[in-house]
């Protein structure tokens, strides 16, 4: 954000309420500083690889579209708010066939699909949609904190359940929800959010039996009101190992409690903002009431362009690919990770992502932005994401010595130097001996 | 808005105040049905004209863009959220050009520019940033009707000042701010909010004194806090005779008073949905803060896109072509007019708009979605925008016997075509003698 400076008094002009109350995020004034730092190799920044965007594929299917007057006088005149029509259809089968599914199995269909400008756009609508001031989204602590941003500037208290290698604790969310019901509480909840692949930011994924448990507690604590579950699954497609998981969504029988935001950003390409929601009926024509008011359709070039790559193979072709280039990313990171910091260090410990872009480091030291181990990777080259930025602050105790470490924009090379120099602040800080097993 | 069937109950779902209390725009309705009637000509669509849609420059931008690993990855990765640093330069140049003014003499940096999802997105925005439930928007009578849909969603009142052919009535609004304050309700006016060339609906331009007079009176009625007055100028580029005027932004000294609205959609492509504000610079930051929890930027390569046709003098090109199309399509529907319906009519009379898409008809009789008139332009086979829908409701009298004729989309045949189908509606109806000029 660039301002310019001003010597204008402030105090005249009439903001709004939620204006007067929508502060910057401290992340935000972090990351600044350290954009400022040249010569750091960054593991904050939540971009993507840039050496394998689809410029090719691109630039071919825009020739295509660009050719014909038909095609072309579609993509640059006005779309539609709900968006390009062909494009939903598409985007509907992509998600069913994930889960090996068929739109109508799962009560779905064109209808129920939004075009979004990025999965954050949708985000910011259906809070708009679902949330008053004071009302209660449950999600995991740690969590992404862009949405916390959103959620507070809607006036809505974020309440956060812990997670181990299994993604969300299901049964702290069960013991959570009959804690609120008692107090009188559950009314004000809407909405349990989750990243439940690869999570942003921990890179843990939410197991099997513990999906069917968070359907069932939507079912079973939908009382007064519906209890919905929005699935954030922007990162499924970047599976690196192991089998998929299905969706919330493919066990949400009749398309009642789960809706699910999916994004081509992350395997595509983050400039076209496209993102898309299969959301349940009722919510549909609130939601695009409010899309209208926003921009009356996202960009509808861009939705032209998702739909043809997705429509001549390579946008698939495109994703295999760049799973391959991130796992030799993760796999460079992990092992470096090994190299560098002792196994056997108390404290000290680190997630194995099957896919996405971020590990997620706990460290027997302090990692917050005054802590001398930030200091100390800063003075070395280096920076991450405090993982203190990812809770909920005046929500009780959170850890202050985890880190957010991004894979996603990093060369190899850079990615294991990177590494090399948080081994080093480690050892600075006396986090872990000196005598490190690559020394 | 395309909306599957459900037997589901929608009692339980736990919808925001806000969004029980947003309900469709009665024009959605009347719309929707003239979409299914077929063999219709409409003038109601505010839609571009198709076959001058700029497909070849854009692809050849693209070409471009695409070809080179540097641009390429710079528009396919995320951009800021106020928009791609190099197309805010152009913009603020190309919008301070327009006045011939250096951005510098009008106290403006590529700091106080935003990026947005059309102008639209900005109107949004705004309206976050600034208004309150309660807030008052004065704006002309009649005005663009989209833009109520936004005030009203955010729970503020529209008053309406009338306009003649030389724009908002200023002495109108000075009476009306007059009245406010002793009223005490001056404190609840943020905005006046005008489409001050060629409006949308009424074609009309505000003149040069009445710009100068709206300006004075922004200032004077800032008391307790600044009146801002937003300059909707979607349309300026767009003009086919007579000499361009002065923005109201540019009358703005020290960039205190004036949001200025511009967009690409009209005289570009609508596909691309960029446009962008001119901002004073408290407003700055609130508006990002907004606009990051809302999508952390719009689509970064329809931005990158658009940089270039404004780099390679493309877009310049564009218009001046451009002009030269809607120029020849005006002429069709005024001359058609002329010749349908007779000038000495009591009660009938259309603006002759110097740029735009927009001519207001006034009819002799009601021109409303009940009315005969419409009925029977509808069995003609021809659509217009009732002009009732451009006023506000439930703030008083407003006049149900006018018209918006949008030349933008039909082509040029299609265009008489039309107006002779009107005109016989209007026989029809005995709005006007059968003996029209051209039977």
């Amino acid at each position: 954000m660039e301002l310019p400076t001003s010597d204008a008094p402030v105090s005249d002009i009439p903001l709004s309420v939620r204006a007067r109350h929508t502060h910057d995020q401290p992340i935000s004034y972090f990351m600044q500083q350290a954009v400022e730092n040249p010569g750091l190799i960054s593991l904050a920044a939540g971009l993507v690889d840039a050496e394998s965007l689809p410029a090719d594929e691109v630039r071919q299917a825009f020739d295509e579209i660009l050719s014909r007057p038909r095609t072309a006088q579609a993509a640059l005149q006005y779309g539609t708010t709900q968006g390009f029509h062909e494009l939903r259809e598409k985007v509907l089968a992509h998600a069913a066939a994930l889960d090996s599914r068929a739109p109508a199995d799962l009560s779905l269909t064109p209808g129920n699909v939004v075009i979004t400008t990025g999965s954050q756009q949708l985000l910011y609508l259906l809070g708009e949609v679902l949330f008053d001031p004071g009302d209660i989204v449950i999600t995991e602590a740690p969590s992404y904190f862009v949405y916390h941003g959103i959620l507070a500037s809607l006036g809505v208290r974020t309440m956060q359940v812990p997670m181990d290698d299994a993604g969300m604790n299901t049964n702290a969310l069960e013991e959570l929800l009959i804690h609120l019901e008692k107090t009188g509480e559950l009314e004000r909840v809407k909405l349990i959010y989750t990243v439940d692949y690869f999570q942003n930011p921990s890179g843990l994924t939410l197991s099997l039996p513990r999906r069917r448990h968070m359907m069932e507690l939507a079912r079973r604590f939908s009382k007064k009101h519906h209890l919905f579950i929005l699935e954030d699954a922007a990162y499924r497609e970047l599976r690196y190992d192991g089998a998929d998981l299905p969706s919330i969504k493919s066990l949400d029988e009749g398309n009642r409690h789960v809706l699910l935001a999916m994004t081509f950003s992350k395997p595509l390409s983050p400039g076209l903002k496209i993102g898309y929601g299969l959301l349940p009926t009722e919510l549909m024509a609130p939601l695009l009431r409010f899309k209208g008011s926003h921009d009356f359709g996202s960009c509808n070039l861009a939705q032209h362009l998702v739909h043809r790559l997705l429509d001549n193979g390579a946008y698939d072709r495109h994703v295999a690919r760049l799973c391959d280039v991130y796992r030799a990313k993760r796999d460079a990171l992990l092992e470096t990770l090994a190299e560098e910091f002792p196994a056997d260090t108390p404290g000290l410990r680190w997630t194995r992502p099957e896919g996405g872009l971020y590990v997620w480091l706990t460290m027997p030291v302090e990692t917050g932005p005054d802590s001398a181990f930030l200091k100390a990777a800063l003075r070395e080259g280096v920076l991450y994401v405090p993982g203190q930025f990812c809770y909920v602050r005046g929500a009780g105790h959170y850890p202050k010595n985890e880190a957010r470490l991004c894979y996603g924009v990093a060369p190899i090379e850079q990615l294991k130097e990177a590494v090399r120099r948080l081994g080093r602040a480690a050892v600075e800080v006396g986090a872990v001996p000196a005598c490190g097993l690559a020394r």
